[in-house]
């Protein structure tokens, strides 16, 4: 086990960012594209600005069994169509692996979807902690009208699976519907078309 | 790996609680007997009111690898002669596991140690992150006026080692001098004395 010393992270809340981070992840709507139902609003926004969807302040830990990573994220508000502005989402590349939220500003939903394509979602607010059970898919949806920003802690040898999303999307989506954000069965659709 | 359902965990931080909670640990100054190291004082106070020291909410998942712990701590404010209310303190039980702590209300700080013997502390504060690193004995110490309420995650198989602290203790303590929290170090002293 590598050695690490004990110290302090601050999450500056009014920015979301993490003191030390180690890891900076800025996300574009370019570079999910393929992801959003809509592709024609998707391929319109990114021609418009590209703007930022989110960015994740991680500071980083051994990838070691008994570590544990520790991240901010900002989530940005928007809507690609009716569908919600969210993360790539993930399984972890070790499927079994837990992963917790702890929501600190806003207002949003974490979609999770087991391996064969079943999708709930819970509730980040601030106050709320969101449980990821181990071999659950997971997305962060902002359905709020300001930024989200929310803590996680995931093990250190949990490793991330893009791929499997990119690949087959998940099988529902969070859109707005009557004015509500509503969890919607959907044809998955993954990013690399 | 055992199936837990993707779910919500509210923290009240007012209250410090998180609901739902399954198991709810509460300490008092006469379960923690030996700890401090004024037993003069300690008897005393144990005499008079035997007040709760601190309360600890935890959501219990399964202990496998994979698996993340999520617990609250409520810490009263108050001191045993010059040493500040703290908590027991432990070791993983499977050393080399790491734990996350958040604060959320109150002022404090983590006191820890290596298998040797050194001892550091950091800080908890609301948006405070304490990292305490694999194989570190860890302690929390309110150093406030008021209630010190903190956000947990440990690894679901770190389990607790309580036994090498109440034997040998912790060879530093926080202690009130010249009006400041003071890391201090001390011969260390056990719980079963």
């Amino acid at each position: 086990m590598s050695a690490i010393q004990p110290l302090n992270l601050i999450v500056d809340i009014a920015s979301g960012r993490l003191e030390p981070a180690t890891t900076v992840v800025t996300r574009r709507l370019s570079d999910m594209r393929g992801m959003y139902a809509d592709a024609a609003a998707e391929a319109a926004l990114i021609e418009r600005d590209d703007s930022v969807v989110y960015k994740v302040f991680q500071y980083d830990v051994p990838e070691e069994t008994g570590q544990l990573f520790v991240c901010t994220t900002v989530l940005e508000p928007g809507r690609v169509g009716d569908e919600y502005f969210m993360t790539k989402g993930h399984y972890h590349r070790v499927r079994d692996r837990a992963e917790v939220y702890y929501g600190l500003r806003g207002e949003g939903q974490v979609v999770l979807m087991t391996e064969d394509g079943r999708c709930s979602s819970v509730e980040l607010r601030p106050g709320a902690v969101a449980y990821v059970p181990p071999c659950y898919a997971h997305r962060t949806v902002n359905t709020g009208t300001g930024e989200l920003v929310f803590l996680a802690v995931y093990p250190g040898d949990a490793g991330h699976d893009y791929e499997s999303i990119e690949r087959s999307g998940f099988s529902a989506r969070v859109l707005e519907y009557n004015g509500s954000p509503t969890l919607v069965e959907q044809e998955p659709s993954g990013g690399s078309r």
